[in-house]
């Protein structure tokens, strides 16, 4: 009830605003009695608040369509919008969707070939096998710039949980004979703690985990993931799925049969 | 008030189902007095009915991101949701942030080269440029299977909208000098039809309309569409921009430079 009162002063605050805009085009008119709250010039008013929601919305799944690029952070009036999203339950209903997408058509290849020795799964790490919210909660969730430093310090500790759905995916991809390759941009000094926090969290035995090297450094994600998965395909693998959270993950060249574009609107890799 | 009124009444309900319901594994326990409304059984309580939403919202974006494929209706529990969205605000917010992110990148294109001579702009045409929304409100918006004669009685009419964000970019893209192909999975027995339509709906001065021809009629839009591209490039064309509603209008070969993928929760076109 308490958020029903807020709206209902913010409508009325949106009135008493929309009055004293009408009247500077209509200098004629009395001057309403509108009591000036200190905070009136720059309170947003109920419209004002939804059509920014609206706008937020359409940005967000603008982004998982690949429509926005490049961008550098959050806009800053989705701040809120894009924290509301990831601490609440859509987050976890958009990721749960297409962990289930993945795993009905990795469970039909499964159902269809008998030998699945060269069949390859790639996953992403960050924000697809492990999330990172811990660290985006204390950087405005994508509004502060993206600061390597920091992020390598949060990498370091190795405390990144499981993404609860991409576990249960990974797990089921496993066990239906893929070979689980893990494809990070992550640098290969990590190498030992992003070992360590992914077994920590319940990820065991793929086949191989690979970091970006020195020779990689300054490729974009999509030219160096691109390169490993033409290296996989040079090996006789067949990349039948691929998981992650940036188109970055999934587009390029050696493609995946089929892709999974898991959610996330707090940052943008090239 | 009313809304709140039967949202009360729903989880009142929701409380007596549950009850009900846990009844049946405790026998034991006595009977609670539960009246039994004549709907009670197919009520949904409020808790599904969120739940249900959440689903729906995630199927969507999911749809967007191009994670859900084939799918060959909309799933029944998600009819309500597609219909609010597209003949709500989103859907006109998130058409209105693609065309803006086109529009950007158009002219970022345009500031930075003198000659556009071979340089061009792919556009759809139902859900890209004209709206078919009258035809699907009748059609349960995506709910019932595609009707090809009953959908071909409707394109024969010419009566389609224009969607406003698109007209307004299509202008813009033309005004900057962009060769403009309109490619659309109709076949060549509409061509008249279609022509008079646009124009009416205020498209003029593409440089082509390319409609399915006999030949193409059993091919994807991805392969028929691919194959289009393929012969503008061919003739030196440089394919730099493609909006369409469907992943299948974006993705093969051929692809362009940029692709804007407008939103459709009503139908998918392999």
């Amino acid at each position: 009830m308490a958020r029903h009162g807020s709206l209902l002063a913010l409508v009325l605050m949106g009135v008493m605003l929309a009055v004293a805009g009408a009247e500077e085009h209509a200098a004629e008119l009395p001057r309403p009695l509108v009591i000036q709250l200190p905070s009136s010039t720059t309170e947003k008013t109920a419209a004002d608040e939804a059509e920014a929601e609206a706008r937020c919305a359409s940005w967000r799944v603008a982004v998982e369509a690949n429509n926005v690029l490049p961008w550098s952070a959050v806009p800053a009036e989705c701040a809120a919008h894009v924290r509301r999203y990831v601490t609440g339950p859509a987050y976890r209903s958009d990721l749960e969707l297409v962990a289930r997408e993945a795993s009905a058509y990795a469970r039909s290849l499964a159902a269809s070939a008998s030998d699945r020795a060269a069949d390859a799964w790639v996953f992403d790490v960050d924000e697809t096998l492990l999330s990172n919210l811990p660290y985006y909660a204390d950087h405005g969730y994508g509004l502060e710039l993206f600061d390597h430093r920091e992020f390598d310090r949060w990498v370091e500790k190795g405390e990144a949980p499981a993404i609860p759905s991409s576990l249960k995916l990974y797990k089921e991809v496993r066990d239906l004979g893929f070979k689980t390759f893990l494809l990070t941009g992550r640098s290969e000094g990590h190498q030992g703690v992003t070992v360590d926090n992914l077994k920590k969290q319940g990820f065991h035995d793929w086949d191989r985990l690979i970091l970006r090297a020195a020779a990689d450094r300054t490729k974009t994600a999509t030219a160096y993931k691109s390169e490993k998965r033409k290296e996989m395909e040079a090996e006789g693998y067949k990349i039948l799925g691929n998981s992650g959270d940036q188109w970055s993950d999934l587009l390029g060249y050696s493609m995946s049969a089929r892709s999974f574009k898991l959610p996330n609107p707090m940052y943008y890799i090239p």
